[in-house]
């Protein structure tokens, strides 16, 4: 019988935010991937890790998931990264693959998964806490209250009408057009906070947008949300 | 010393989704509140409890949070249940306060914590996995890929031009108008599935718009995702 493949979340950073079948999955088997190209350089490894201290004894299989923009390149590594699973999966091996944050949120695993599926492969998603439910609960900011929408925008700065919708605004991915970004938001008349690398070591928060650094990094995420 | 209220999200109803850290909360502190009446009937208590019997044992506090319309009427009850939980406070005693999901997500205790905030107490809060993250997983269906944006909508039958920006939508609390949000998504290209009492013993999955019935319970959820 074939293995099933597990996309786990394991939070934000925080091992505390692992959850208990995430934990238990790691411990039931023997196969761990994750994305990277050195399994134990893999931060969604180190979060584990810290929670679940046996799993540097696993199978650790690293999974090289291109950040490019070249979408045949990518499509051609997401391939490779599928036969490596799936030969695992065709020995009846269980495979538990580790992301960041949640397995369907913006997480590489899903262009794993797709292929997995298409292939005929079992594939189970294990949900984690998201980055931006992090980032609000470490602000100690609800996100939506009563019938708030809210909107999670990955790109805000390619968008033809941005903040033109009701509600409030999780900004993602937004670091490498920081700039910008603070020049749209300046427009508005939301109210702005932010938390780059939640819950990780290296966490800051910043209370306004004007502390926003133009240079903040990749896993920086702004809340912007209507004044009441 | 005045103990901390703790917001504490306990997932969307498989006690296995719950944080090590909610977990761990539970363990340390005397004191547990829920939203409810009867404090072993409140659904976070019983998801609680199956993962941390010991919570049997606690200082259970009941928290009427009631689903009426009246803004005053509420805010009147937020006020008292406010005051139970800084009577506890005062004493130096911690409160973990139990919440569904995620306390930054359409959560009673936001209302508490305003509350609590505004009287001078600390309030953290820790994440729990939110009904969307669940719904989507137990679907095997990414909520966002590349740079799709995200909408999560309460109440779409109240808006203007519903389902008119790029990206997918997370339709909550549509239960009582089920049959209106049912045929707004008719007119969309949308590609719809369900879930109804997410990981709980009651779950029902829809994977198309027809499946979903027009008296789904109040904790159904709708996915509705561009088609590529």
């Amino acid at each position: 019988m074939r293995g099933i493949a597990y996309g786990v979340g394991v939070g934000p950073g925080d091992p505390e935010l692992m959850t208990l079948k995430a934990v238990r999955l790691i411990r039931e088997n023997d196969v761990i991937a994750v994305p990277g190209k050195e399994a134990k350089e893999a931060v969604a490894y180190q979060i584990a890790a810290a929670a679940v201290p046996e799993i540097a004894k696993k199978q650790l299989v690293p999974i090289y998931m291109p950040m490019i923009r070249d979408r045949e390149k990518i499509e051609e590594e997401h391939q490779k990264g599928a036969r490596i699973l799936e030969q695992y999966l065709e020995q009846g091996k269980n495979v538990v693959y580790l992301t960041l944050g949640d397995p369907t949120v913006y997480c590489t695993f899903s262009y794993l998964q797709h292929i997995l599926e298409r292939d005929g492969f079992q594939v189970e998603l294990v949900s984690g806490i998201s980055s931006f439910c992090a980032a609000a609960a470490r602000l100690n900011l609800p996100l939506t209250e009563w019938d708030e929408p809210l909107h999670i925008i990955p790109a805000v700065h390619k968008l033809d009408a941005p903040f033109a919708e009701e509600g409030n605004y999780v900004l993602m991915k937004s670091a490498s057009h920081m700039k910008d970004v603070k020049d749209l938001l300046r427009k508005t008349r939301l109210s702005v906070q932010a938390v780059e690398n939640c819950s990780m070591e290296t966490e800051r928060v910043y209370r306004s947008l004007e502390e926003i650094p133009d240079d903040a990094g990749y896993f920086s995420l702004i809340i912007a949300k209507e004044q009441k």
